[in-house]
């Protein structure tokens, strides 16, 4: 926990959060806090001041409905409107077409509004890290700060969600926590945000972390390689493994979910169907309750929509140890906190 | 009228609305009061501040403008903020595709907002029922009110709405009145919505009921069966006709609208432009000043958008006796005092 | 500027906006310096209560980001909530459709809003003037203010906002100082309506107005007329060439765009693709230093979105004279004064 003193000289007006490693620990923690305490008080005065008559811009580049909704509902309970913006409809300037440049684009909303929201995923870029470095362009150009959504690298939001539910389920220290993060099969070809958001901020936190997937379904190296560096730095394990059963040994925290693999991208494109494809051969690669009982009577985390069937049984998703809808709920309350902090006097 | 006594122990917190039958005959007296109290101090703080920074869900799986006007209007004038959403972006499971659960998406939604409508017609379901059905599976695991912005049964709002306007151009008691229910020909092949409600309701109310159509044009027949026991016991006629004039003598109030024929579904599809085809040669079928003569001063009312030179002429539907505004004004109205009677507090 | 006696009888409670020809010189004069205010003092409670819980409704046939962006900011800001709303999904009756006639979507809206917003361009229509023939007969059956945001004549929000830009960087009196409207080569085969805007605008609160284009795009004869006419009673030149380097001298502001040529529109439909093949060969009108140099330290204006490198180099666009963000951010103050003037009370 931050310290007292650590805590009051933390000021986050202004700051973009792109990914949880953008922040210090204590800032994480400081505005873990706030959403805990926003959650307790969730319509008092103090808090549906604070971004009074004030506008957040979402742009979905990918369309979203948990997203939407929880930072449009995010937006309104600070008493402030986020408008619902679709860039495809806007002239964006590109290496072949005429249009505005993201400088042109972004000076104008800070005009306009107190904070931006961007999500990019998959399908609307070309190759992985393409929507991160859009993410950091526009937060280049802006005047206010810049939000992740989820884009294909990271999804902060989701991360500080996730932890929110971890601490109220497991208290709040978590160090020595084993996480499983394992690769459900499933149709729908996921992102990595989501389980590589989980496995850097769990592991900063003082988490083991186990990751298990088939062969061929690597992360980011990036990635991997901060994870590791934070389990050392807390001296807790790390370890990839390719075994669909082995890593429910002893987890309190089991994250099953699809991912795509590092060959989704080729040829300049998302290529979804053939990752579905490949990935629904895996039926051995389900979380169910026979393995579940392998694990230290283990939470089941999942960011939503589950893939029920493919990437997790009924009965364990929604079992007595799922805490699916507190971390969904959660996605809220670390959200208005994230912009209380970050957006409010602007 | 309520009684003062019946009154008082009117709560509908937490209560769905998906049909007018849902409630009782107190309980929508009771909207109606509220209605026509929020109608008169419209902006008044004891109604602005009832959904103050809360927020409503609409899903939109069929497009609309009145429906979506009235209704973010609503909530907006209540304090609160409608979300326009649509569902197509949302993956939900089906028998053939991967996908989220009902019952996880609304519990979800249950934590993020204080009231859900929904909003399903013809062309985006197989068969008669379906749209019925699904929103009482979201009822069903919703911990927040389910309300029917249309679907392909009911219309409660619009009934509602359409008693208010009765109510202010008639009296209060609208016993022994005389509706005609009137199939106009027209180019839009129309849900059953509306005008089963208006069937359910008028006659629930004390009304009389004369639905006049083409042979072939039946309605629902548990609508029917429940429309007959409701003037049954009111001590009113009930009837079916196939004159295209006779249903006239002696109306009070004329709802002249199109609607689709039983066999509009087949093949698992709704078959719009096959009942177009059909319905557009029956060109005896439009409720014009010459008719309108037959009836006793008869009100001429429409739950808009009305299809001029078909349903209706424009001579009737913008003269003296048309409460189209009105009605269309109530649907703000009346959605506000639902809103307020099953949302506030949550 | 309007004298105090003159100012003190302004009243602009539910009057349209369509065109800036349609308001007096001390009501454009009296909205601009409300807007000025607005803009030092933007969430005062006196602003932020003016429009509280009431509905604006914004209609695009055309997709918009900035113009969207800034009249939802702007309804906001009011403490009310503008609706984003597609007329695509409306039925409207046409010559060949069924569906609702205009009179009966304004008069029911009428009922729900403080006012309307309207943006309907070149590709919506099948001639010049259309989108302003629809915005009128809006006008006539509605009995809340319409307000252009943007079409196929005019952009009043837009003509004010330029000018909010000039009062700042030239002082408030602009008389004699010269305008230059060039037409800048371009991609996108752009709307008159900012530039005609502009043209009226600016010469009815004085400056000397000098069009420059390629041989072959004339604006609307009426509009030059008008500005013709407003040149002469002020005593200050009118001229129209087309020489793409004569026009700087002596300019004080430059405002340097892209806009289609008079036979666009043919067989009943906008041609974009020809009027943007035959623009891209003027590649000597852009806006760039060497030109600007001849002009008396003149402004950059500019609309956006900037197509850059075709209507003007980055070096003037981004240059120490370019006041493209602040006119960009204007839109939402003369936005707010406009709303707060028209549609409070209602």
């Amino acid at each position: 926990m931050a310290t007292k003193k650590a805590r009051k000289k933390i000021n986050l007006a202004g700051r973009d959060l792109i990914c949880t490693e953008d922040w210090s620990r204590d800032e994480l923690i400081h505005t873990l806090e706030l959403a805990e305490d926003m959650q307790k008080h969730r319509f008092a005065v103090k808090y549906t001041k604070i971004l009074r008559d004030k506008t957040f811009f979402m742009f979905f580049y990918n369309p979203s409905v948990r997203t939407r909704q929880s930072f449009e509902c995010a937006a309104t309970e600070l008493g402030g409107h986020a408008q619902f913006l679709e860039p495809k409809s806007m002239r964006l300037k590109t290496a072949t077409t005429a249009g505005e440049t993201i400088e042109d684009a972004a000076k104008v909303m800070s005009r306009y509004a107190c904070g931006l929201g961007i999500r990019i995923l998959e399908d609307k870029i070309g190759a992985y890290g393409e929507g991160d470095a859009l993410l950091r362009e526009y937060a280049k150009y802006s005047d206010i700060p810049i939000v992740s959504m989820a884009h294909d690298k990271y999804h902060p939001c989701q991360g500080l969600a996730d932890v929110m539910g971890l601490r109220k389920h497991l208290g709040k220290n978590l160090k020595g926590r084993k996480l499983l993060l394992y690769w459900g099969h499933g149709a729908l070809g996921r992102s990595w945000c989501s389980v590589q958001e989980a496995a850097l901020l769990y592991s900063r936190l003082g988490m083991a972390v186990t990751i298990a997937s088939p062969e061929g379904y690597d992360l980011d190296p990036e990635v991997i390689k901060t994870t590791r560096g934070h389990c050392k730095e807390s001296g807790q394990k790390f370890e990839i493994i390719h075994d669909p059963v082995e890593g429910y040994r002893g987890a309190h925290v089991v994250y099953s979910r699809n991912w795509m693999s590092p060959g989704a991208y080729h040829d300049g494109e998302f290529h979804k169907a053939e990752e579905v494809e490949k990935a629904l051969k895996y039926t051995d690669w389900i979380c169910d309750a026979r393995k579940m009982k392998l694990s230290d009577n283990g939470l089941y985390i999942h960011p939503m929509p589950i893939d029920r069937g493919h990437e997790v049984t009924d009965e364990v998703a929604s079992g007595p140890n799922s805490i699916i809808y507190d971390v969904a709920e959660n996605r809220l309350h670390v959200q208005k906190a994230i912009m209380a902090l970050t957006m409010a006097g602007k």
